[in-house]
């Protein structure tokens, strides 16, 4: 008997797909609070107590692409239990990126707003009122899965692609961390898609900023830590980039808080007053028709672990994917 | 001695740039009112009274894509007079299309208003937050080189394309005007981009629009006309369809109403209170940095006529384009 506890909340008809897809021998869990002893633990984001004082605990599952660095950290307290996630959502991940990407790009946002208000002008003369993608650099900061897809769409638009991993492979394309100060400056699009971790917090600060050319737009699907709040913010806020677009936050309202449903700005800084920055509310990851594909993932995850084989996308708690 | 007279408005440094890439055989004259005698006029759209009583003209050029359904008509009572357009935006109105398709399937710009009053959560419960566009069908309405461009960034995005055109070439990707009912339900973007002509105006009426799948998500960069205003707001404020994203519409300021700047609804319906419609103020061929080009082009075309060359991009009053 494989026994598997879910502790975030999972819409009846996704719940009753996933019972359905299991093989008969796992018997799974639900709630805020795990039974006394599970096998596996599917949570978002696991606490101290989730994992404390069971010894059959083996794995947990993040449901969704990439681990919290709090987690990576945490994990390494419990070296028996293997972390996994769930990279199902790359595509959606990918299509929001490149949503941020071209909505900054031609301030689509700005421009809807004073057109509902009848304004058929631009609201800023001597701010351009939008920038062309066409044959820049794209400078994919993070170029795994969702990077290379990222990749893709762009060339699509008829940029040129330069994507910078930890291990660049000798692909025209690929460059290393190292290679940013030279890259920098040449980018139209810079985004950020690689995993939150020591290495990768506060990677982009006001230094990297600065590199960039005033016609860029940057992008965040990653982890706000990875790029420093107050650089960001002073960057837009003096117009030294054109625009970013930016799901990943800083200040994020706790499970309670999200209950509520009280207003709970996600930055210290007054982002919402600039209309140089699309604002999304770390969605890019989510996408409702991709409920069943998770789902599906899920379970042929725990049906290999039920079988006695090893389950897929185990992270690497140092590389953070 | 070449006689060109502009009179749409260009800004001082485009004006200098202009004079300084033409023959020296060229005179150049700027003005709402041409002066008595001239070769070449350079208008976005030629009245009546700038084309009588001068038996020098010989041709009319509209500095930008495409030519008014309104031109094509009056051109025909002006048959010594040749009409020209200067398609040196395809690569900004493929770019704003491609905005407005993105924003408008992830609904970015209700999002972004909803975050910035610091809610996190989607608006509308049973609404979905976002498409996927990935693996659906891109079915582009007018495949010239607009479309064409469009295809290649819908491709890149992980779509198949469907190019719709007058005259389908044997390519797989090629359809024509009657296949449209058969590709309609099968769409997941349906991107209109062709020119507005008495065989298009309204060309996309309610059996059009009813046949889309309901999370199609409809852009309009071609000219309002082509969609039927009525049809395409009922569409939308009952949600058959999932978005739209609009640059072209039904209602457009005078030149004196746009210099008073006061607000003009682009329609007569209230499409600014629908949520799932990004408006657009005509804006998608335009790019300041283009401007440049634009000019370069134009001077080319001028110089060619001034050597006694024939000039390029002559427009079909038939075809429109």
């Amino acid at each position: 008997m494989l026994k598997v506890h879910l502790n975030h909340e999972t819409a009846p008809e996704h719940w009753a797909d996933l019972q359905n897809r299991l093989d008969p021998g796992i018997r799974l869990s639900t709630g805020s609070r795990p039974p006394a002893d599970f096998d596996i633990l599917v949570t978002g984001e696991p606490t101290r107590e989730d994992l404390t004082g069971n010894p059959r605990l083996r794995a947990v599952v993040v449901p969704w692409v990439g681990a919290p660095l709090a987690t990576l950290d945490l994990m390494r307290e419990f070296p028996h239990v293997a972390l996994h996630n769930l990279p199902y959502n790359i595509g959606p991940t990918a299509e929001m990126a490149m949503a941020l990407l071209l909505t900054a790009a031609k301030r689509v946002v700005a421009s809807d707003q004073r057109f509902r208000r009848g304004y058929w002008s631009g609201e800023h003369p001597g701010v351009p009122g939008s920038v062309m993608l066409d044959g820049g650099l794209a400078l994919i900061l993070g170029y795994g899965r969702i990077g290379e897809r990222i990749g893709l769409a762009c060339r699509g638009l008829g940029m040129r692609v330069a994507g910078v991993r930890r291990n660049p492979i000798l692909a025209d394309e690929e460059y290393a961390i190292a290679d940013l100060p030279a890259l920098l400056p040449q980018a139209s699009a810079f985004i950020v898609c690689l995993p939150h971790t020591h290495e990768t917090e506060g990677l982009i600060g006001q230094r990297e900023l600065d590199l960039l050319p005033p016609n860029a737009v940057l992008v965040n699907v990653a982890r706000g830590a990875v790029v420093d709040e107050t650089a960001l913010y002073r960057a837009l806020q003096a117009r030294r980039i054109y625009a970013a677009g930016v799901d990943v936050w800083y200040r994020y309202p706790s499970a309670a808080e999200r209950k509520l449903g009280l207003p709970h700005p996600p930055s210290v800084f007054p982002f919402h007053e600039l209309d140089n920055v699309v604002m999304s509310p770390h969605r890019a990851g989510w996408s409702e028709e991709k409920e069943p594909a998770r789902i599906a993932e899920l379970s042929k995850m725990l049906n290999a672990a039920n079988r006695g084989d090893s389950m897929p996308y185990r992270i690497d708690l140092d590389r953070g994917y």
